[in-house]
């Protein structure tokens, strides 16, 4: 073998297609070899992900409904992407978090990856299809090889709930509205503490320049920057000195902005201060105080921090930033940390384009699992219970031998529409039909005998009060109609 | 390398570690090869792969709600499971197509996989969370390295939505609800033209049996069969008799039975046909007859076919098994295949739980990607234009310096759950604004200008007559929202 790889690599007629060609064969040798191998099968999920049991599922779905609700006042159309894009598609948007992405295994074809976002994705989607303004959602699973703090609501796959304005616009509008959307989304969620903490990329690298950090650092300095809402200043000033090779009263100067946070009383202060100077802070400052003026006609200033530390990882922001922090929903002590980011990316979409075209782009992305984790604790401390199928109705029988009625009268009640079910058992036990339904909050049971049928009725029970009530069997959809509606405004006035 | 790949495949020594390093070399190679080619960077989504637009997202919704309305209809439950699954749960489940699975790359820990179909992560699901009873449902994509032919609706990564019944049951009751679902979604979804082909691996085997198929060449032969909607007889008679070594006069006796279809007098010709004689095709015929029997009280019988040619080439099926087919929907001429299938498999679960604990499991699943390309091509058809956005209010303006009042008024709107959008320009055209309105089919426009405001009032528009109607600026919302019911009355009425 040793000697055929040899010859291999030292051939140089082979084009890739070749190469591909073989690497096929012998991974299909391999699987072959592999079948033979006795080895030992571990059940479970790959590490960082997990299942959804229909309980969360039902969660799930109500958090998603809040947030496309929400997308959906302010204009948004759905889109979708594959989940993995060329390897080469995501190359050099992530700065240090690159390594975390997924790569597919090379089976001869393309280089993939799986997306680590739903920004980049989007931006390609943008190019490569000529669209120049789109107000869009999107809702998606991402995949980062992250290590899973999944008590904490971290794992490795998990959704993004993202709304991005794209188009050449004037200052500040899109930007405030994403951020009017975050606000709507986080008190639609049940959240009420919350803060929306904004800074702006042109300010940082004004303030870098301006403090004495060298150009080329801006990027690092600005990573190290990111860290302050986990790690003391200390540590972050050492990782700058020690790691990253700044100068200390560089690093000094930096401290006496990053501790700054405030309203539009702050952007009107750092207007009058000497960073003001510096023509890359003072663009910055000038849109903050165009956005903080906005803010105020969407009634949003009480959510907003303005707050010097905010810094984000990812290399594609060019303009405004935020991050979404819930400030007293969790357990004393425990912060829970940001639930949605976002920002300004005006440079993206023309890294895609051949000639560099720009479509300048701002959005927001909601993390769910957090809000998903909060959630399930709320409800399970609440004992707050909720359905996991909405079945209407139960069509049960009190004695042997009426599986074929039964059967008839579901296929009735689902040719109306209605949501039903019955025991797949020929005779099932009326205790256990019942008890079903009562597990499962199911409001109404038809209960079918002999006797009854020869009546031409069957009898209707009432799940919850256990009420019963006889109905004429070929009124049965309409009564069925007339209960359910019945019940559900009588729960609506408790 | 033509010679190389042959020295490769016939070298008996190799183990999976030498691949491994054969297949490291190689790619090291091909990146080197890449590398050394100028490095071209494609705009593309990976192949076999699509992104999707608003319009088609608007048609997606519409389906997958359709679907998953049936589903809860009877009873379903959602779960989901992660994208990929270990290697190994999905090795040895799907016969021949096993090669096109994706995997992921071994970037240090697990060896991980894309799902291949939701079935074998479903039953991963129960044996891991033993869970003995379930009906759920699961809507997800799923990935094939398969020969894409995007045109008739097959990609590489493609949804499927699944619904199955996990459950020690009685028999056929299950199985028959399941054909049930599936008549009802097609019909639900605008398909007249249907049939579901039913047939039961029982019979399959016993006719193998009967016809005198070597025990060992069950499978192959049975995915030979699996290819007679695609290939005609002589075509499959080629593969057994040529390439699997089928002896003629056998291959001539399973013509005999695989070209037979029909309903339940089918079931009960074939009852007393020698065949019979065969235990395991009496058992299967026998449940064919007690579905059939089944398929009247659900009013369904018009719509199924018992044909002895459906095979479905997954290994893990055990008992009926059914794939649906529409007959009329396409252009002339032109066959859509099937867009759903299905059956039950009562062993999968067995092989995932350490003692070998089986939990019986009968599902359907719809393949909704081709469902889409005939929806599409329906609608461009009729020129139905669905809209990709809900917006129900345009706010715009009539002169210039009247931002800060549409943004006064978007945000009332939005607080009280009205979907509304304005112009991210400062000094938009009155014309433009108005033509987004028409364009989007927007049915509300707010018009506002000095004097209107000046008098307390707004102008409201209907966008498609153009009509005006001056409103009194504190009562917008009620206003806006009378005018909304009764535009949405209307067009019921029309």
């Amino acid at each position: 073998m040793c000697h055929l790889s040899l010859r291999v690599l030292s051939t140089a007629t082979h084009s890739i297609a070749q190469i591909d060609e073989e690497v096929a064969k012998l991974l299909q040798l391999k699987a072959q070899l592999a079948e033979d191998e006795p080895h030992k099968f571990v059940l479970k999920t790959a590490k960082g992900t997990r299942d959804h049991m229909p309980a969360q599922m039902a969660l799930r779905e109500k958090v998603f409904s809040t947030i496309i609700s929400c997308f959906k006042r302010h204009g948004g159309e759905a889109i979708d992407t594959p989940v993995f894009e060329l390897k080469d598609t995501l190359t050099g948007k992530y700065g240090e978090d690159s390594k975390l992405i997924y790569d597919l295994a090379d089976q001869g074809g393309e280089i993939l990856s799986l997306r680590y976002d739903l920004t980049v994705p989007f931006a390609r989607f943008l190019a490569m299809n000529k669209i120049s303004n789109i107000k869009r959602y999107q809702i998606g699973k991402v995949y980062r090889r992250d290590n899973p703090a999944m008590t904490r609501g971290r794992y490795r796959e998990f959704y993004q709930c993202d709304f991005d304005i794209a188009g050449q616009y004037d200052l500040m509008l899109p930007d405030v509205e994403c951020v009017k959307i975050l606000a709507e989304i986080l008190k639609d969620l049940g959240f009420n503490g919350f803060v929306i903490k904004v800074n702006h990329r042109e300010i940082l690298n004004g303030m870098f320049e301006f403090c004495g950090v060298p150009a080329d650092s801006f990027k690092t300095i600005c990573s190290a920057v990111d860290k302050l809402d986990k790690l003391p200043w200390e540590d972050v000033r050492k990782e700058m000195v020690s790691e990253k090779g700044l100068a200390e009263e560089v690093a000094d100067n930096i401290n006496k902005f990053v501790v700054k946070k405030g309203g539009s009383e702050l952007v009107t202060a750092l207007l009058s201060d000497d960073l003001a100077t510096n023509a890359a802070a003072k663009r910055g400052l000038e849109e903050m105080r165009l956005f903080f003026d906005y803010c105020d006609l969407y009634g949003i200033t009480n959510k907003v921090s303005f707050d010097l530390s905010l810094a984000r990882g990812l290399d594609y922001y060019t303009g405004i930033i935020f991050e979404a922090v819930l400030t007293d929903d969790g357990q004393p002590g425990e912060t829970v940390g940001s639930v949605a980011a976002g920002g300004r990316y005006d440079n993206l979409v023309g890294m895609f384009d051949a000639k560099g075209r720009a479509v300048p782009c701002v959005g927001i992305s909601v993390g769910v699992e957090r809000i998903f984790t909060l959630l399930e604790a709320k409800a399970l401390a609440e004992q707050a219970k909720l359905r996991t199928n909405e079945t209407e109705v139960f069509v049960a029988s009190a004695q042997k031998q009426l599986v074929r009625e039964r059967m008839k009268i579901c296929s009735e009640l689902w040719d109306h529409g209605l949501k039903v079910e019955h025991s797949y058992k020929l005779n099932p036990k009326l205790l256990a039909q019942l008890q079903y339904c009562e597990e499962r909050s199911i409001p109404l049971a038809i209960i079918i005998g002999e006797s009854e049928l020869q009546k031409g009725v069957v009898k209707l029970r009432k799940v919850a009060t256990r009420e019963e009530f006889e109905v004429p069997r070929d009124k049965l959809t309409t009564e069925i109609r007339n209960y359910l509606k019945n019940m559900s405004s009588q729960q609506e006035r408790a």
